[in-house]
Parts: structure tokens; sequence; C-alpha cells
């Protein structure tokens, strides 16, 4: 059944509401696309363990946006070959299903408050936003 | 149980060709850190679209490292704000379990082989290890 089709015919079920409550089985199944959104932060003290733990803190509260989909908090391994990147304090990694819901993230409510109360911790962020097939494999 | 007293007990009881059929089952519980491998590559000639399909090629022959957990391959998203680095060709993302299964990719033949027959194309990678807890709410 075509997805637009499936969401008439619930709702003439008055099934509508429902549908709502599982959004991956609501989702076309050809999508298998990934958005991935990495951050890595700089803070401007590095060496304050205060700001670091606070950072941590307002990550932690960040995390709770209901479209991030995995999160994953990092610290520089300890690899070090000339080109690895290992000045940043924190990793930040969130997947998301496709690109409306990583500008959900952005605007919503717990993100705004996590910039107005934590950017000042940060120096700088580097952002990387990709996307691609779920499975590397459709790539 | 101990791990090594696990696979002993399996050994003894004949299971342990089972024991190898699911990795997750056979990890110690305790281990729930991740480790994730980022790299953006940059191509030499970012407009010549023989050398970005070849790379990709080399990277779905690379997908193939038996310790990578997931991997996920990537082109730079459509989203354009000013923090957002978006000038490389490919970003390669990789979980490993731990930095030793990372340390095998790196000289795993198959990651050899794609260095040897395919880092011609590229000008220039970047790569960020980190690592954390695979549940960040342990971070």
């Amino acid at each position: 059944m075509e997805d637009q089709s499936r969401r008439q015919f619930l709702q003439n079920a008055g099934l509508a509401g429902l549908a709502t409550v599982s959004p991956l089985a609501a989702a076309p199944e050809k999508s298998k696309e990934l958005f991935i959104h990495h951050v890595y932060f700089y803070l401007k003290d590095p060496n304050n363990a205060q700001d670091e733990a606070k950072l941590l803190e307002g990550l932690h509260k960040l995390s709770k946006v209901p479209t991030i989909q995995y999160v994953h908090i990092g610290k520089p391994a300890s690899t070090n070959r000339s080109v690895i990147v290992r000045d940043y304090t924190f990793s930040w990694m969130c997947f998301f299903k496709n690109i409306i819901e990583e500008e959900i993230y952005q605007t919503h409510p717990i993100h705004l408050d996590f910039v107005k109360n934590y950017s000042h911790l940060w120096e700088k962020v580097l952002v990387y936003d990709s996307v691609g097939p779920k499975n590397a494999d459709e790539a």
C-alpha cells in the first residue's frame, strides 16, 4: 500500500493517531538514508575541568532531543598519527533519519536552551553534516 | 563468568564454534565503550566524477574489514551554516568496539590494499578518532 493511501486508510478507520506512535513503521520502507551530524567542540579554556564538566552536563541535556536516533559523546582517542585531529574537547555525533529531523533538532527548545546556556564555554565548533545510505553497500 | 573461563567452558562443551556466531553475545557485558573513527577525504581533483567513483569503489572494498562494527559512507549534506565544513568529498565513519579493533583495521591487508591502490586519488584526509561510552548517558 502506498504511504498516502495507507494514511487515508488509517484516517478513515479512525486510526490516524495510532500511526504517529511509531514513526519508523510509518516511514516509507525505501527510505534507508542516514544523516550524520558530527560536531567537535573547542573549549575557550581547554584545561578547565569545571568548564568541561559543565559542557558535558549540557550535552547530556541536549541528548534528549527526540529526533536524535543515536548519539555518542566522545573524547579524542589516544591514537596519534599526523592526519589525526585531536585538539578538540568533545566529539558529539548524532544520527538522524533525514535532514528534516535534523532541522527539527536545530530549532528544538532543548537545542536552543543548550546554545543559550552553554555556548559561552566554547571558542569554536566544527560541524560535519554527511548524508548517505544507512547501509554502506548501497552508497 | 569471566570471558576466558566462559570460552573454556564452551570449548569443553564443544560449543566454541557456536560462540563465534554472535560476537555481540560473546563480548563482556561490562564493555560499553565505542570507538568512532571518522575520516573526511579530499580528492586531488574534486570535480572529477571518475576519481570520485573510483574512491567509492575502494571504500566499498574497505568496508569488508571484519572488525568494523558499523560503517557509513556519506557526502556533505545540503545544510550550509558558517560552522559547517563541507569541502570534503566523502565522509567515512566507522564504529569499532575499542582501540585494539581499530588497530587491527589499520594494519589489516584490506586496509593496506586500500591505501596502496587508492591513496593517489586524495590530496588529504582528516581523521577524528573519538572514544566514549556506547550509551551517551554514561559519558
